[in-house]
């Protein structure tokens, strides 16, 4: 293993540069526009597994945008486990938010990264993250140190709900079998109380649109006697929480997974500190369901937000308008044993019961994931556990997280192999958000932990 | 007046070629992007005073956008009406519901102008309705039948809330000393029912934004702790206004003008259908303040109006975004005795006493301007009338209108002269909408409207 670990060290410098090849690919799923970018990005994904030593190496097409794979057998007796990343991120928006380009990536120090961090679209969210395991599996294979069958499986449309993936999936079982996932997309408690994430929030995702007249009319002639649908939205939308937190959405909770007080307990001895909290996102206060902690509002209990609205006139200066349209994207977090049909469902209905006469609701679901949890008496857990206890050198936890990566739960039900979700990031990498990052620190440790999991995970 | 009145029958056609020269200008006032548009609609306007025979024509720089001066003196015994006009236009958005491009005018015939209408940003709003002076100037002129002086101010920044103009018409009082101001930036009842507009809402505006966390946020990971500005914005808007359509802002309604019984029993006579108002807009149901007919609550009661709201992810697909901070333009329309000063500041303190500790929230004020009255016992009035009545050949009533002209009051104090607010649009004309129009026979009976205002004007 100490010729592994040299290994990485020796090549750091050049690790780092061929992840910035990779940041500088705008290949943002979301947005059309960017869709040859995207075809870029998946081929230089490809070149890279090519470069690292993988076999096998394919750019698969879809209905959507490519899925790369490669793998690498070298015993049939022993264990195969699946790499699993994404390398689409997210719009830059709102771009002016940004100190430099977001696709134009550079190291720079922080507070919090005293050895730089890696500041691009991307860099946590996942190229950063998933990078880790070409170049962990760069070194083990360099330095004789595979101790496992490997599988890898980048796609190229985890932003936008891996809406390719499944069929993939389905389509290819015996290609992609393996005894277990690991993905290295979520974060770390923080660098002082590393965690494995073992569990993750689904998502139900919509759009709706609320109608008052059938044209954008004059606010003077019209003010005061027609349904304005920007109102008619507000009040909709306040409607969906009450005064103690609580989403109205009728027969919401009635599948949510009651957490025992114990487990309660237990989960809140990781320090919850909630004016370090506020002071990193420059919160005056928080806010959420009545009777749960900061920590748990985050992570095992749904919750729903608004993530866009927009409607009238939103340009510079002033326009007397009521529109004939106000729109709304609104998503919600769900945990077991909620399903996302079940969510998108109750929300439709409910969002139309709560609609005065006088508008036209409409409701378009979006993607959609199911929650997920890792029991912590799995192979899986505790091969992870022990290598991130060996590189940081410290106790690790089990952490739920408040995010959501919906192909856990499909991965575990079509290939019957459960997903190890061990990611490096922090909170305040402001992925989905200007400036997102990812600590050189946090990336060297998360090379280093990948060829001590395989090895725990081959021996036991 | 029968020559004056041939003069312009002949010349019909060139005079909508003329005002099609234009329309073809995209002169909006909000963007700066149009600035060399409005200057040179600014300029289309000075030749056509010329031409139309108007002297001492100047294109006057401002602060803003310039304001285009001629004028013409026959016999300092007889009164001086002054014509106000505005050349600027509301932006065209969202364009991609007008049927052809905005400044690209042409005639279509629709249901209620069986004789065709004239589609263009701009058409009714004013370049429309200020052309109609101008050509009716020339046809008195061309015809010896002028009975007044005339001067002529046309201004462009009237949708931006006519910034330049108060400093203009207090630094040139003597200049654009008149009896009167004759302005058509009203509508008509209807064709049937004639109207020449008695009153007017004022204005205030305000564009106001809510801080929630420093920065996006991803709504998984922080989805149910912090404050979504876009969840408190719509709280806060939905408080605005009560279940029963009162506006809630303390002190709101301390100096509304009481109108009496007998007074709102009058101005019911007009046909309030509430039918043919639904289906022209296509309205599912009206809406407003409890107690009150649409018409009231269109003209003589006060309004609040969210204009415009935004926040978050906008664009296509789905972000699971929590934004940092939402926004909203939000319009008062005002009754006398209410001011602009007053309801900006009411309304501010009320703002920030409904926002919720965990978040910031900024009141910008825009542009404001007082309710207008013109009492029908005047001398201005009854010109108006009766002009319209010779006109129409119908009977001509008096009707408050919802919108806001807020130099009508500025004009009163300053020049010590009243308004006439002598329209010829229609509620349908879809000003600041797409497909903004205005009918032929509206153009027309408003030319020669014109000069029966002035005969009769002059005559009393």
């Amino acid at each position: 293993m100490q010729k592994t670990l040299d290994y990485i060290h020796q090549n750091k410098d050049r690790f780092v540069e061929e992840l910035f090849d990779l940041l500088r690919i705008a290949s943002i799923s979301a947005d059309p526009a960017y869709k040859n970018d995207v075809l870029k990005c998946a081929d230089k994904v490809a070149e890279y597994l090519q470069k690292a030593g993988v076999d096998n190496v394919e750019v698969c097409q879809t209905k959507g945008n490519p899925i790369v794979y490669g793998d690498k057998f070298i015993n049939p007796n022993l264990p195969t486990v699946l790499v699993y990343g994404h390398y689409d991120v997210q719009p830059p928006d709102p771009i002016e938010l940004w100190n430099k380009p977001p696709f134009e990536p550079y190291i720079e120090k922080t507070d919090i990264h005293p050895d730089g961090a890696i500041f691009a679209r991307g860099a946590a969210d996942d190229k950063g993250q998933f990078f880790m395991h070409l170049k962990a599996f760069e070194a083990m294979i360099n330095t004789d140190a595979l101790p496992c069958n490997v599988k890898f499986i980048i796609e190229g449309e985890e932003e936008v709900g891996s809406v390719s993936l499944s069929d993939f999936v389905n389509e290819n079982k015996e290609k992609l079998s393996c005894d277990c996932i690991l993905i290295s997309d979520t974060s770390l408690y923080s660098m002082e109380q590393p965690t494995v994430t073992t569990g993750l929030r689904g998502l139900s995702y919509v759009e709706v649109e609320v109608e008052g007249p059938n044209r954008d009319l004059h606010s003077g002639l019209y003010g005061g006697a027609v349904p304005n649908p920007i109102h008619t939205l507000s009040r909709m939308i306040a409607q969906l929480i009450d005064e103690n937190g609580h989403i109205t959405i009728d027969g919401f909770y009635d599948n949510v997974q009651v957490v025992s007080l114990e487990e309660r307990a237990e989960m809140n001895k990781l320090k919850d500190n909630v004016e370090e909290y506020k002071n990193a996102i420059g919160l005056r206060g928080v806010e959420g369901e009545k009777d749960y902690t900061t920590l748990e509002r985050t992570s095992i209990r749904p919750t729903l937000d608004c993530n866009g609205i927009w409607g009238g006139y939103t340009g510079e200066g002033a326009k007397t308008v009521i529109p004939s349209k106000a729109y709304a994207k609104i998503s919600m977090r769900l945990v077991p044993y909620q399903t996302p049909e079940e969510i998108i469902e109750k929300f439709t209905q409910y969002f139309h019961k709560i609609a005065p006469d006088n508008v036209k609701v409409t409701v378009n679901p979006h993607h959609g994931g199911l929650p997920y949890v890792l029991p912590i008496d799995t192979k899986e857990f505790q091969s992870a556990k022990k290598a991130m206890e060996t590189a940081f050198g410290r106790e690790v936890l089990p952490f739920r997280s408040g995010g959501s990566i919906p192909i856990t739960t499909m991965f575990e039900q079509v290939l019957g192999s459960k997903c190890v979700l061990m990611g490096f990031g922090l909170a305040s990498d402001a992925i989905h958000s200007p400036n997102e990052h990812y600590g050189l620190s946090n990336f060297f440790k998360g090379i280093e932990s990948i060829p001590l999991f395989f090895q725990n995970y081959a021996k036991q």
